[in-house]
């Protein structure tokens, strides 16, 4: 017992977690009415606790969702009448593609081989195109895109929205949210919590889009539409009964995570990264599999491997490490390695140590 | 501190929840994948725990979702190709019809005054509706209609679907399966558990009918669509990262309810309804606003006043309880009273108790 979990989320809880919720709930927080007075404290703290941690401007709304793969949906719904463009280097980003094809819209894309990036600047996004869905770092591949190509999407494109898939990203990376409209992530990757709740960044802009929709009659969803959504955020509250222990937790740890020092665990992170990354560019049997350095994830961390990785798996297993299976196509063939605010550079060192001895 | 919420969810957790939660945490329970084995294992206990509890036969799904709010879109978006009927007694029935409504459906419906009942064997019900919505107990008001008589409209209905509303109705109200085709929970009511999760059964037959509808082009939603529900309710997984925490501890809290005794658990439960509804039914100011005696529910009890009701919520909460306001346009009119399994019958004396007093 007692394993760590190096995967890439669900992944290692902070260990503050429990104490904090047991004295949540002892103190009652989840058992107050999420229309009390005493729920808006609790949503507002978080909310300022995530925007100073992230950095979001004020003329962003937060909502707080069930999961990163329903803010896709809500995405969808809610900004795009007929077409959205979408980045496909990855299966996250085809699966933001499926939804937007689920909903019966006309989405279209442009797609790399997976692990690769793409020449942002010089790709054709089809001037009828609402939304241009981005996944920044993929979850799937270990491969994340370069944020300045991003920002430049929107600098060329000002008249589309742009949203992009953060669920990986942050709290690491740092995400200029000027050249973005709306991004999203979960609590269960970088922020050392169990899954539950999806955290969505909309500019207030984009609410008029929205309107707009709802004005000629479209089908923008139901209680979780942005213009639900807009209104309960403004009375620091939620469209539904939410996951009140997740909401609270969210908050208590992007506190610990700035009290820690936010500049401190960037660059840890990236010693980190690169302890795993020299490691195995020496490897002889397990490689990197994003060959191209500047594209290589700091968070999600891919290697491919010719051996048999459910052995891989064991051995690691066995002596106290659990790493993440290859997604889709690629399981059996890689091996993903979280490398979040919650990972101590102690145990990347012994996890190398691991690789090193078999 | 330590005060006690007779709320009607959220609501009291039950007291061995914190441990529970701490127990998993450490186990690594809310650190594994999704889509491992040992999350399989946890699915298929909370599964097991809860058709058990409940009575739920096997030909039923059971899908976890983030609430009863999204189990209400998700049934209509399925199910609906153009027609849902709804019994409107209160709010949250008013919250389906409206869901049906907003999803560019053409919904009908027949009301009553809320607190009130229907002449559930009489009423007219359109013979193009495809699917029929009732809500049990109406936490609203604290009306709960018979449920012999919700029965009798599948029986005079064999070829409609019926979905019934039971959110804050188990596990203390024992729901006949034999005739309803979907019924949905939250867990943050009778299960004293936080809340962030809605509990769907789905009648397997009922997906006929959903890729009907897919075959026809209709949107039937994304990752949270019956099809890929039971694809994966088939495999004890879910359609993306659920609430872990939530569905571990359902399982848990089902265990402990069994263990208890359900039948004691009911027995109580109407003692405690009696206690509360006995002392008001003589009470000079304060009176149970639900007059048909058959229709009071028994986990939801609302009272109706002409005092101020901010000073009585203050006065009680000095005291140590909690109670919910009145709903919607109820506030400031209404108390509202959760009796559910994990209220204690010596604080519900307490509880009367401080009324007398006053």
């Amino acid at each position: 017992m007692n394993k760590k979990y190096f995967t890439v989320g669900p992944t290692e809880l902070f260990p503050e977690v429990a104490e904090m919720y047991r004295g949540a709930a002892a103190e009652g927080f989840f058992s107050v009415s999420h229309r009390s007075k005493e729920f808006e404290e609790i949503l507002e703290a978080t909310v300022n606790s995530v925007t100073t941690l992230l950095d979001v401007p004020d003329d962003f709304y937060v909502f707080f969702l069930s999961s990163a793969t329903e803010c896709m949906e809500r995405i969808i719904e809610n900004t795009v009448e007929r077409k959205s463009f979408h980045f496909v280097n990855g299966y996250f980003a085809q699966r933001f593609y499926d939804i937007a094809s689920q909903l019966k819209k006309e989405p279209e894309f442009v797609k790399t081989e997976f692990g690769k990036g793409f020449d942002l600047a010089n790709t054709v996004i089809p001037a009828d195109s609402e939304l241009i869905c981005i996944t920044h770092n993929e979850t799937s591949t270990g491969a994340a895109l370069p944020l300045e190509g991003i920002y430049g999407i929107k600098k060329e494109h000002p008249d589309k929205l742009v949203a992009l898939d953060i669920v990986t990203s942050v709290p690491y990376y740092k995400i200029d949210f000027t050249y973005i409209d709306i991004a999203f992530f979960s609590v269960q990757k970088g922020f050392g919590l169990p899954p539950g709740l999806g955290v969505m960044f909309v500019r207030k802009s984009v609410l008029e889009k929205t309107k707009d929709m709802q004005s000629k009659g479209i089908n923008i969803g139901t209680y979780n539409n942005f213009i639900k959504l807009a209104a309960n955020a403004d009375k620091w509250q939620t469209t539904m009964t939410p996951n009140i222990p997740a909401i609270y937790l969210l908050g208590k740890v992007s506190d610990l995570i700035i009290e820690k020092g936010v500049e401190a665990m960037r660059t840890e992170t990236e010693k980190k990264a690169n302890l795993i990354y020299n490691f195995f560019d020496k490897h002889d049997t397990i490689k990197p599999f994003v060959k191209d350095k500047e594209l290589r994830s700091k968070t999600t961390i891919t290697l491919e491997t010719e051996l048999d990785t459910a052995k891989i798996f064991e051995k690691i297993e066995y002596n106290g490490f659990v790493l993440s299976q290859g997604y889709g196509d690629y399981k059996g063939k890689h091996i993903r390695i979280g490398n979040f605010p919650v990972h101590r550079q102690e145990d990347v060192s012994n996890l190398i140590y691991l690789f090193r001895k078999f």
